[in-house]
């Protein structure tokens, strides 16, 4: 069955924070069981409050697809984080868009710290829920949810938060599974190439 | 030492080829050793054939910093690939740019099919590459490279290629390592939470 997936972007929004889950889900889009079978295919945009040209966290430029006035019914709603995340918890319109939105979603998410959009506008209050490592303490002092770390993403009911900028990748493959099974995902996975060998291990 | 970094940008070029490796280019100026330091940070770019919006392979719309008529000098340039690289490797003015411009470089560099256009251009024929393993047996047919497959990505000389989508971030991680020192390019790594943990592993 086909979602419409929508991509919340804003002004300092974390480029890879959305463009790794963007690149999952329209990749699902094009693997071999999907390609040939419209009625597969989800529906995946973007959008921001007003539409049109969004400068995001690192500077570039990215055209919004719709508008929060134009934006069709949303299925999966995925919220990025970046500095913009700290603005746009002070942004009512936002944080009503979110909320009336999400009231309509089979899956709610966020990546890195767009989990503060998701509790303070209201589906995430309460839940289990992680964000990027360097936020952890913070999210945590609000005291308006409980703050895993140390997880690339967290499951509480339909709500899943994944951790810093990369984690959206890995958390998006898993929603692909859930969506489409398993096997899809792998293809999915494999198809771009999402097997790293990243050549500095992390630090602890 | 600061680095101009260009990326080049067409239509239909695949959207985590280059923004995966924007966000590491990027990010390595905001870590700890950098942020504090001009001097250190490198001038990361987007640059297309005549500048503005560019429509990427899964629908994106990306508003390029530059055209090749008012691009600066690059220091290292990065030749995503997207099915747009089959028409841009007939297209004689982007191949002369990507000519030029290479020999002005201290890295050359692509992900993805963007090695299709390395080769084609110049800079990387009869060179040891990569490419997209979907793509390997293609561009091993062309003859003009020796292609090299299950690798993330390959140096010879100053050509670094990376393997498909993803393997962009990897290769931008091992650059900055070059360009900035192994410390740095681990901090760069974790600030950006490049430690994936995918649901599913790559099949074989």
């Amino acid at each position: 069955m086909a979602s419409t997936i929508a991509i919340l972007i804003f002004d300092d929004a974390e480029e890879l924070d959305f463009v790794g889950p963007w690149e999952v889900f329209t990749m699902s889009n094009e693997v071999r069981d999907h390609a040939n079978d419209p009625a597969q295919k989800d529906r995946v945009l973007t959008v921001s409050q007003h539409g049109g040209e969004v400068r995001c966290a690192k500077g570039m430029r990215v055209i919004a697809d719709h508008s929060f006035a134009d934006c069709p019914p949303v299925d999966v709603l995925l919220i990025p984080g970046g500095r913009g995340t700290r603005r746009e918890v002070e942004n009512h319109a936002m944080l009503a868009w979110i909320a009336k939105t999400a009231d309509g979603c089979t899956w709610i998410t966020s990546v890195c710290t767009g989990s503060l959009l998701l509790i303070e506008s209201g589906p995430a209050a309460g839940k289990r829920v992680t964000t990027h490592w360097g936020f952890v303490d913070q999210l945590m002092a609000r005291g308006k949810a409980t703050v895993l770390k140390n997880i690339r993403y967290v499951r509480d009911g339909n709500i899943v938060t994944a951790a810093g900028v990369s984690a959206g990748i890995d958390m998006a493959l898993w929603l692909v599974g859930q969506m489409h099974g398993v096997a899809h995902a792998r293809n999915t996975q494999k198809a771009m190439e999402y097997d790293p060998a990243p050549p500095y291990a992390a630090e602890a």
